[in-house]
């Protein structure tokens, strides 16, 4: 079983590894997420299964473990395609405990995570000498109700954050970080589909930015920026040739 | 301009379009820890300037900034290539900054940075369900003497915590997380060169990490991960395809 980082969207930001792997696999095991143009990498013969997760299409967890063990076991190369990095959120390592514990062995190929590259398409480098010298990586979906285990005084300490799948948690995320002690005029970033059509760019700071995200209607999936570091884009969006362009909103 | 980010190493791990950019440079210029395999992807006409920080061998910021805005005026195509991310640490950001100040255009390519996929490749997931929700990531040269502005106290209440370029500083690192309340016995593994000849792993607690690093002679560049997610590995490394194999050492 070979495990794969898909990357941020745009079949282009795959790695030469990534597409050489996609080639030769018998089955493609792929989430939401993935692009058309990185399923067509695959040979026309192998099999493609959805196993996103989404309202009324949703394969349990178990069900995918259950279905890579039993894929690899008839001998067929499984590539399971992930969105982003394959270690970072989304359960990549579970997968290949699962299949560590049934004695499967491996290889797990790294992509270009979207909590550096979303920024990045907006122009926003999350570091920064002066403005950050440290970041931290959150997912919106651990903000919510009885998930929340995150520190959220340390989160508020830390120069820059980033929360990925965060659209339906971003009113919550703002509250919580200003109750933790961020100041409320911290600049904020939101990035909707990140090197998909439809990206979109909102900034504001965390006292407004999920009024804006509501009011323009920001949709899933979008990745939001906290930290001083945001107002380089300001300073960048002119001159940067990107993917963007057509529909930017800045308040 | 165009800023292209090489990611952690092997060629391999570069994005298609940091191949098809670096393919269409009249000029590039590199950092130090770029692969010949990169560069070789240039036309044979292509310019090569090497700017590498080391000691010896050294051009500072200044002049590189001016030698991107030179050649750029000069109407060429500059592919400006850096290990990793290019807007993670490494000043990428400041270097667009300055061409935008100056007028210039620029793209910037991102890629796979090395604070996931160096623990990726060493079997280890940043975050997990059970272990881990949040990562923070800090580059070890903050964590010098008169330049430390990080907020330890934060740092070591975030699950996981990861240094890219640690290694002259991995004592203090660990010494200030323990003393910010971090646990002597918290996981922690080192990764030296990830993804090139070279690769070698070493894992322990907070408590005794420098002192095996010391041991074994690990070089830069490595990357430190700290949290419960390096247990990860020992379920993970043995089914697990990947670069290591030869020299591995786990105390």
């Amino acid at each position: 079983m070979i495990l794969v980082g898909a990357g941020p969207g745009d079949p282009d930001l795959l790695t030469i590894r990534a597409v050489q792997r996609i080639s030769i696999g018998d089955v493609l095991v792929y989430d939401r997420l993935i692009q058309q143009g990185v399923l067509t990498l695959a040979r026309p013969a192998a099999e493609k299964i959805y196993v996103g997760k989404e309202p009324g299409h949703h394969t349990r967890q178990e069900e995918i473990h259950a279905l890579l063990v039993e894929k690899a076991r008839q001998g067929k190369i499984v590539i399971r395609i992930k969105g982003g990095d394959p270690f970072l959120f989304g359960r990549g390592g579970e997968e290949v405990e699962y299949l560590a514990e049934h004695g499967i062995p491996f290889e797990v190929v790294p992509g270009v995570s979207s909590c550096l590259s979303a920024p990045l398409s907006a122009g926003i480098a999350v570091t920064h000498r002066d403005a950050s010298s440290a970041v931290a990586i959150v997912t919106g979906h651990n903000a919510m109700g009885n998930e929340d285990r995150l520190q959220w005084g340390a989160l508020a300490k830390i120069d820059t954050t980033v929360f990925l799948m965060c659209v339906h948690n971003i009113e919550a995320i703002a509250q919580k970080l200003i109750a933790a002690g961020r100041s409320p005029d911290t600049p904020a970033a939101l990035i909707q589909m990140a090197y998909w059509d439809g990206e979109h760019v909102i900034t504001g700071t965390l006292r407004n930015i999920a009024d804006e995200a509501r009011r323009v209607q920001i949709a899933p999936p979008a990745t939001l920026v906290v930290g001083e570091v945001v107002r380089l884009r300001n300073k960048l969006q002119q001159l940067m040739a990107s993917n963007l362009k057509p529909q930017e909103v800045s308040i």
